[in-house]
């Protein structure tokens, strides 16, 4: 039994996802947006949005105790302006979970699609369709969240097909 | 008075400089760089890296008990990769002085290099050059720590003129 969070971390929006995973069965905990944009009117500044992305990813972990921790690797950033942003939400987010001693896992896009899709080439709404459909969702998560539950999905995969394999070598 | 931590994050280096501005008299109070490569047998994974990075800062806060924070803003990062990289140590560095709640600002590299030598196309010897003399250093600082001691100054160059300026103000 293991309890894995997801994130999917940006700038301004901050998606995150929380699974139980007992064996084959995936159980839904919670899914959900930390919101770093501040409003209209007050615009948070770039320390203020880091440390609500920081204490955000923080406060699931202490509410929900995952085991492990999951996120998905960048690998071709559209542009360097958005590649500093986004890198900075990450550097936000993966140092509350070192924080609290979690082990991280980086994932690919194209291997979240195909572990939840079956094929890495899916688009958006064909990973939130299964997203919904394998988790048995009542609602429909934001597009932030549903990644962040794709990419803790993933993760239980890989852990399960890890843990298989070193039963199969005998260990 | 003020205490001011000047820093210069990178992936692998992240310079740090400390010192105390009072009125036009700025005194060096402690610079060094904080290593989040790990060796060449043992590399870190990115969340060791950002926790170092983090950690570090945050025991320099600690240790210094500096009012306010000044970090290098990055207009034009290289390339998305390198930028990605940067954005994440630049996060996990934000938010330790976040947690510490010192105010954070961010300056241009041609606005600290206009302070620290007079001319915003200065280069790199140059702003080292200006560091050691108007900080009376005995040793030559390494290349991220006189960096991040010139973010500093320019900060206490800036926070002295906005002082001066509320003061004509009448305020």
């Amino acid at each position: 039994m293991a309890i894995i969070l997801g994130i999917d971390p940006g700038s301004r929006m901050t998606g995150y996802g929380i699974i139980r995973q007992q064996g084959n069965q995936l159980t839904y905990l919670a899914s959900g947006c930390i919101n770093a944009a501040g409003t209209a009117r007050q615009p948070l500044s770039l320390a203020e949005k880091l440390k609500v992305i920081h204490d955000g990813v923080s406060e699931l972990i202490a509410q929900f105790q995952p085991d492990e921790f999951a996120i998905e690797q960048v690998f071709m950033a559209r542009n360097p302006d958005s590649a500093l942003k986004l890198g900075q939400a990450r550097g936000a987010a993966i140092v509350a979970a070192a924080q609290a001693g979690l082990p991280v896992a980086e994932y690919a896009a194209r291997l979240v699609k195909q572990a939840v899709v079956g094929t890495g080439a899916a688009d958006k709404a064909q990973v939130q369709h299964m997203v919904i459909a394998m988790l048995k969702l009542t609602h429909r998560p934001q597009a932030d969240a549903a990644d962040a539950l794709a990419v803790a999905m993933c993760h239980a995969h890989n852990r399960k097909q890890a843990i298989l394999m070193a039963a199969r070598r005998g260990r």
